[in-house]
């Protein structure tokens, strides 16, 4: 990262002086900024992009959070390792690897080929009683992400999600982290009807009234879940390693929230890929001052979003790197 | 195509039992429903994108509406034959194959290897004082332009245009199309001050009471450019043919106007990339029902913003043909 005016006019005159009208490439434009500044070049790399899901599993699932029972948490896994899912069409579709970390997944590990395994217990408790896990817990999944982000090797990565009821995990401390209200965050999920969503909502004020005000790592421990707070880690290692991170949607959006409050330079890295359906989401994009580049109606999470997000920072890339100046290409600029 | 209500029940069927919550691929899900619709298959390939740009001057450039000369257009189309425009950058970012058409560029032929040269005549006459082509003309536009639509080996057909002043015509043309008024149609272009955009409406608003009420065909013989007419003619081939035509900015949505209107089917074969900057645009799109998939600032035209929309159209293919359903996987559905 530079912050060197110097380098800034510099990028803007080689972004300004590319044969097309002023400015009119929009935010492409701005995305060949944010890349160029993360790797403190004029010529970024832009060649790769990685997905790592995280996967966990949560305690505040047994309080009937979610439409879809705790089980598909493990199934998903299974459904991303034989490239079943929807995240693994998308990154066949925009040409990502993709790798899957168990976090912490209910039940015995895995013990499968191909599956990363990192799990820091066995399915976070009920944040509704107790802390979702301990300090000592979460500073180990923030540490153990912070290596997987470090270590990719690919110049943009994504990161997805996994966990059955991590909707209401994100509501809770996307609302301990901002102030924003639960009738505000807290949302449909994989498809709640009214019943349902008003049930989430005062399990969710009931479960953030149990604390006070809490610094960010407390409130990832408290409402957290493994596969938000590894998350966060890995945002944070990335951030460190000149990555360019894409931000998915609600949960990775609560993550995102989560490492820019515990390492704010993490903020200059991150690209924001998609507003979400999930109603909260738009909270959490402002608390971070983040205008997402896509509005699909998604609300998948898997990284999807991010997924599709890909194409267009690799349009940047090419943009910044091998579109013709005006004296490159003898052509006439404006009159 | 087909509209039997048993394919759209099956395909319907198809993408509600993939493995993700009920609709929340969103619009992606749209996609699949119109790439599968076209080709009548719930199997739809989606295998290659092809951008043909085509190329043209117009007469109108004379009366001062454009802030770059009437040469950049032969300009840029060496610019695109060596590879350094935006739709290359793109096309190499998103993995598409591009070819350029001169559709009528002022002067000479080129003669270039890798061009191909369908020129109705080099320019457009001055549509502020009489037609910008003959009825003949547009005729051959258009059926040349058909061939080389229904030609193209491509599953999904991407339309750019060049034409220095060819807002100009789209925004004439989309006029007397639409009957919206050209207050609302024309746009800074390439970048025109104040002075230059009250010029370009005042020289419009001339040109457009030298007719009264025309069909579509004649509307695009009265206004229309070369390529404008040529790219209607190749939207309306590349639907003949069973191929998503994806449509670009401004200028391609006035050909796609008028290709839906000389022929109403082509309407059904065509997604929406982006809405453009140019302020004409969303009229145009609220003339054809269509929401874009994007916003990002574009206002290059070239195809640029259609690039951009083939990898969700891949997506959305991946999606369709690839992901696993509830019970392929072992999911457990919603409860």
């Amino acid at each position: 990262m530079t912050t060197d005016t110097d380098f800034a006019a510099a990028l803007q005159h080689k972004i300004d002086f590319k044969t097309k009208p002023l400015g009119s490439l929009g935010r492409i434009e701005d995305l060949a900024t944010v890349m160029a500044t993360v790797q403190g070049t004029l010529s970024p790399r832009m060649d790769g992009c990685e997905l790592t899901i995280f996967a966990a599993d949560h305690g505040i699932a047994a309080e009937g959070v979610s439409k879809f029972p705790q089980e598909v948490t493990r199934q998903m896994v299974l459904n991303y390792l034989a490239g079943g899912a929807g995240a693994n069409a998308f990154a066949r579709a925009v040409g990502a690897r993709m790798k899957v970390v168990d976090a912490g997944i209910a039940g015995e590990p895995f013990g499968l080929e191909g599956l990363i395994e990192r799990r820091i217990g066995a399915g976070t408790k009920s944040f509704l009683h107790e802390p979702a896990m301990s300090a000592e817990d979460c500073a180990r999944a923030l540490e153990e992400g912070r290596k997987l982000g470090a270590e990719s090797p690919a110049d943009a990565v994504a990161y997805g999600e996994m966990g059955i009821a991590n909707t209401a995990s994100a509501a809770a401390l996307g609302h301990k982290l901002t102030g924003v209200g639960l009738d505000i965050l807290v949302g449909r999920g994989t498809g709640l009807d009214d019943d349902g969503l008003t049930h989430k909502r005062q399990v969710l004020e009931r479960a953030a009234a149990r604390t006070g005000d809490l610094g960010p790592q407390e409130a990832l421990a408290q409402y957290g879940g493994f596969e938000i707070a590894m998350m966060a880690g890995a945002m944070i290692g990335a951030a460190e390693a000149k990555k360019v991170i894409i931000v998915d949607g609600f949960i990775a959006t609560s993550a995102a929230l989560a490492a820019a409050r515990i390492v704010p330079a993490t903020r200059a890295a991150m690209v924001f890929s998609h507003r979400s359906e999930e109603q909260g989401h738009g909270a959490l994009l402002d608390a971070l001052g983040a205008e997402p580049l896509l509005r699909l109606g998604l609300r998948l999470g898997e990284g999807t979003g991010a997924l599709l997000a890909w194409p267009l920072l690799k349009a940047a890339g090419e943009m910044l790197n091998t579109m013709a100046s005006f004296d490159d290409a003898g052509v006439t600029g404006p009159q």
